[in-house]
């Protein structure tokens, strides 16, 4: 049965996030639905990312299992075929071995959250960034940040619905820079916590703004206490850009 | 009786272009009515670029005249809010000279054209990029594009609808260049006629594509034969990015 790796771009902001829900439309039913409508069966996917609601993705990762072979080219098509009108499109198929496992094969994912720190709110990239009318200093930002570098317990900075069995996890990479108007923070890691790079955005923007000095990030971490971190950042800036396995990645080329 | 210039910034899909029209929602007549809500008088707004239906911008300028002073931030804020929830932004207002108008005292005019070329089908974009699954060559493109540059007779990339006395324009610059997955054409020129760019956006997209040979280009201008040259590019991958002035321009930041 042939195991094949969808990359998957989408906008987050019609969905309840990836994974299947009760009570509304997610990205992983809404790929279901174009399976089936291509091939007749219901086939399940399994993605490597359970994003949230209203998160976005350009290198979402999910493998599923065809009961024949077929051109990966002519199922990407389809596919976006099917997906259409929802926001959602399959952007490469390619044909993995049958351990790979989207999720678990992953050794690596990043995100990238935007700020649009200006006055004037935001008009294409409503929903897409957070809105943030007091400037920021990036710099300042990224100076703080690099404290979170490394294996700690992040319990600070874990939401209280957090499943994961211990608060322990290695961080790879935190970088904070500017580009025009917005403010980009890029984070990369194993895996996170659920809600950890919101909770670890939230908490920079104190420090960017000048409500606390960069010194307060390593007092926050030390702590191993939620309440004690800055406020959950929305879920509209942030972007699940990349997946790594041991041989590849999903991030565009773009 | 004093007058102001609003630098405005707009996602054009939901709107028929920039200039009131009887049969549907135009910005012009949007920031007329956040105008209205703020001040109780209905003033009129003079538009930089007349922008058409489905058409973007991140520089459009706009001139009115107050019946009292207001300071510029309480102005801007006040729009800001009365837009809501419309895709419109006001991100400055400046206080002009009395003589300054936004069409008539530009002096130079820049645009965007964003084109999207990969198979899959744009999510966060669309609508804001001309989708174009076949691959292009923007080496090849900015080199046709090159003959163009400088003062001639545009006739075969007028719109039969244009309404200028002459098709003699000075084109000051035409580049073009990929940025991943998305092919960018920047144009500029002190004004353009009706589809000027769009319709060399898509005789570009013939050349890119392989249909046509670089030099191609050259026999089109010099035809001064609208049937001649490539079809209209769409009307989503374009954006007014920049008015200029004698001595400031729109240019946003970012």
């Amino acid at each position: 049965m042939p195991r094949l790796a969808l990359l998957v771009e989408y906008d987050g902001r019609p969905f309840l996030g990836w994974q299947r829900q009760g009570n509304g439309q997610s990205v992983q039913a809404v790929l279901e639905e174009a399976l089936f409508r291509f091939s007749g069966e219901r086939i399940g996917v399994v993605g490597a990312g359970r994003t949230d609601t209203g998160v976005h993705a350009t290198g979402q990762v999910a493998h599923l299992d065809l009961e024949r072979e077929v051109d990966p080219g002519r199922l990407r098509a389809a596919l976006n075929h099917y997906l259409r009108p929802q926001p959602v499109a399959v952007t490469e198929v390619r044909r993995v071995d049958e351990r790979f496992h989207a999720r678990f094969s992953a050794i690596g994912r990043a995100y990238r959250y935007r700020i649009l720190t200006r006055r004037a709110p935001p008009t294409f990239d409503r929903g897409l960034v957070w809105h943030h009318p007091v400037p920021l200093d990036p710099e300042h930002m990224h100076d703080a940040a690099q404290v979170l570098i490394g294996y700690h317990d992040f319990s600070s900075f874990r939401a209280t619905s957090c499943q994961a069995r211990s608060p322990l996890k290695s961080l790879d990479l935190l970088h904070i820079h500017r580009d025009g108007e917005i403010v980009i923070v890029d984070v990369r890691a194993r895996s996170f916590l659920h809600h950890q790079v919101r909770n670890i955005v939230g908490t920079l923007a104190l420090i960017g703004s000048g409500k606390h000095p960069c010194g307060w990030m390593k007092d926050v971490l030390a702590a191993r206490d939620r309440r004690l971190a800055g406020p959950t950042a929305p879920a509209d800036g942030l972007t699940l850009v990349e997946v790594a396995y041991p041989s590849w990645s999903s991030r565009s080329s773009s």
